[in-house]
């Protein structure tokens, strides 16, 4: 709880930038998602990290919770001060701090959002690749390991973080990592902040890794008479070392969604969305090649291009998919799943996911990341019916325990916060208990967003 | 220490498997470099992960510390018994337990060496990528988290480890990771076990992402001027996103020994060997455009070769570099070095170090894994000359100093064990306490490879 004496020092500290307005609270209180409003009892909107550590030295001597705030994208409720406490909102550490063009490196505050990123970076032929879709903020990237369209070529943030400067819980600040591109040099303490959903510490710098924006790229769409014949296409595709650089899944509905909101002509079948990077000649070879390997499958034409206004419409309608989706039932609200399974189980995923949607009473359209097995039903339901509420949470239930059947995890890419920490034990077994051993290590007070992801102390 | 009770609690587990022959105790005391011999009290080899289970039970319960032994390899003193114990030969557990070809992943006991892998996996298109040059044993090699000449391409074991079984201080077993591609299913433990040298766990299985053989190979070999032509070569390489499969560099004092040794002809002259993979078209496309990025740098005519006969001699030599060095001095010892830093800090890093070995009265020449920025000196020594010795160990010192001036590590891929711990403390800060608490957290009696990597506690 924000006492009225931590109020003050935080207050003498931030001035203005303690927010108490109720505005703020309750627009830092939302998530992106189905669950209920749950406001903190006060913001802190900090401009260094020595004002971080301030922050939380005064919050660890009143014992006052702390929960980080990038873009406010999640969709599993990370953010919500379901035990009180203040948010720290990170918009105003916004700098891209060194770009080191040499080291393809940068270092940047973690309000950098992904986009503001990438526009920064357009002079010096370098980007940055991970790309959950929301234009999240990379510090909250990091703390929920994001991943997207591009994890099969580039990897997801614990691929792309190099080190990380973090404030800890009892407000001393560490570095993890190094600008090396590797090291072992002891415990991988990055990788042990990324994903962890502020619960460890708050990060107030961090270092990626940048890539060269390739040469030529191709991309380009194909239909598959079943679910199963896509799937089978994309393990041929990865197991001959083709570089896909993304290669999305969109099933019948989704291609029916974006039909009718982008004005698409796409058969109402099962496809795939696939981009190639490299040479010029070199994507369109690859892309000569995935074509033989759909036509193996039974796919039509493979028709790809490489000129960017034929790429750009193609992945603004993958990227606008969700909107496409909710506007398939005017008025809903969406409960967006989230599980990755091993590709050889994804088909049988897919399928058992689309028939249990099927015999339920909503509709619920299904896509992903498919080089990686990871997909999303997005199922719309109707916010003023709770059956139809409790319909989309059993499908999701159902959805999670089948990722664990099936060998795969009960979320992918957006995390545990509060929506998936049922499912904690059942992934991790004892695994789960040692999570919460190493909170404790780090945390004893659990100050650092208490309520998420570990088992309660 | 092991009391004769733990010594009958084990006996009763494993009978003639536990071992107290001095042979035995001093094969398991020895490191593959300068440090003292340092034998265990028995070495014990298990069959089983249930074995495992018990005999980290048993040494709990007689507070009896346990040292993971995989092929024996390290080159930091990993596996020594500082603190006496029992050594956990882990080579009877080396059966590869399950090949997946559709999911491109296998599992796999802690025994099984990389290249014992490689033949298992020989039928399937498939190959296991990550090869520090030691035949070391896959666990060995996730808990040094082990890296090599294909990291640039490949990754770490850091990349390469989906999941793991491990036995903690306490005897239970956990899994950690998942068959998934991808998963932000709360905090990385696998991540956090790589590296962890044994102080955190014993491995008992591992589950590794497998790659597909490629279709075409090209590799060749150049000379430059200068060390800094030849790493700018590689920047410019790096940044216009040629999918190097392998990028090594070779000092002069390295090429000459490649002559002596292996009958070559190479120039005394820096070098880089460099390999693609990829279509035949496209390997010889990356090859075509590599050699121009080499003239423009004033290297020497580009020579590759996509035959196999030509591209084994080429590895063969790298791999043999360590034989082919230690022969430029009869009798000699080697102390091996190896730092990283940001490839941008890579050329003045390898000329101080140069120099420095000039100024020093020991030979030393460099190598090392260009595209990471990672390089090792080998350092020559009359092993009945302490003042060699010394020298070695003080260049050694300031090549660690010289990474983390340079803003890298002071360990690229060997690994903390005890040679590197004096470090640790000026690399990591007050994250080296924090190492420490989490050791703590999963093992407060400290029985797991004591007096490794954290801080005494």
């Amino acid at each position: 709880m924000l006492v009225p004496h931590a109020a003050r020092a935080l207050g003498q500290v931030l001035g203005e930038r303690l927010s108490r307005a109720k505005s703020d609270l309750e627009q830092h209180g939302r998530s992106e998602s189905h669950f209920p409003t749950c406001p903190p009892e006060a913001v802190a909107y900090p401009e260094t990290a020595e004002e971080v550590a301030r922050i939380m030295q005064i919050c660890a001597d009143h014992r006052c919770p702390v929960i980080g705030w990038g873009a406010g994208t999640s969709l599993e409720g990370h953010g919500l001060a379901v035990s009180g406490g203040i948010v720290v909102d990170f918009s105003r550490m916004n700098k891209v701090l060194e770009i080191r063009p040499a080291d393809m490196d940068v270092t940047v505050q973690p309000g950098v959002t992904r986009q503001a990123l990438n526009e920064e970076l357009r002079a010096t032929g370098l980007f940055f690749p991970v790309d959950p879709g929301a234009n999240a903020s990379l510090g909250g990237m990091a703390m929920t390991r994001a991943s997207g369209t591009t994890t099969v070529r580039y990897g997801s943030m614990r691929d792309n973080v190099l080190g990380m400067q973090v404030v800890l819980a009892d407000g001393r600040t560490i570095r993890t990592g190094s600008r090396a591109r590797k090291t072992a040099a002891g415990y991988d303490l990055t990788a042990l902040m990324i994903g962890s959903e502020g619960t460890l510490g708050l990060v107030t710098e961090l270092t990626l890794k940048l890539h060269g924006i390739p040469e030529a790229t191709s991309a380009g769409i194909c239909a598959f008479p079943r679910i199963e014949d896509a799937v089978n296409a994309v393990i041929d595709t990865i197991q001959m070392g083709l570089p896909m650089a993304r290669i999305e899944f969109v099933d019948a509905a989704t291609a029916r969604a974006f039909n009718a909101y982008a004005g698409m002509d796409m058969a109402e079948a099962p496809h795939l969305l696939v981009e190639f990077h490299g040479s010029p000649d070199g994507v369109a070879q690859d892309a000569a090649r995935f074509a033989e390997i759909v036509a193996d499958h039974g796919g039509s034409a493979f028709e790809w291009s490489s000129r960017p206004e034929e790429r750009n419409a193609l992945w603004a309608m993958r990227h606008n998919a969700y909107y496409a989706v909710l506007a398939l039932r005017p008025g809903a609200r969406a409960v967006v799943t989230d599980i990755c399974v091993p590709i050889s189980r994804l088909a049988t995923a897919v399928e058992e996911t689309q028939a249990d949607i099927a015999a339920s009473p909503i509709p619920g359209p299904i896509l992903g990341h498919v080089g990686d097995g990871n997909f999303h039903a997005i199922l719309l339901i109707d916010p003023d019916q709770p059956a139809e509420r409790d319909a989309a949470l059993a499908l999701s239930h159902r959805m999670a325990e089948r990722a664990l059947r099936l060998g795969g995890t009960c979320t992918g890419e957006h995390g545990v916060g509060i929506g998936k920490r049922r499912y904690m034990q059942a992934e991790h077994g004892h695994g789960w208990t040692i999570m919460g051993s190493l909170k404790q290590a780090l945390d004893p007070m659990n100050l650092l967003n208490p309520g998420k992801l570990v088992p309660d102390a």
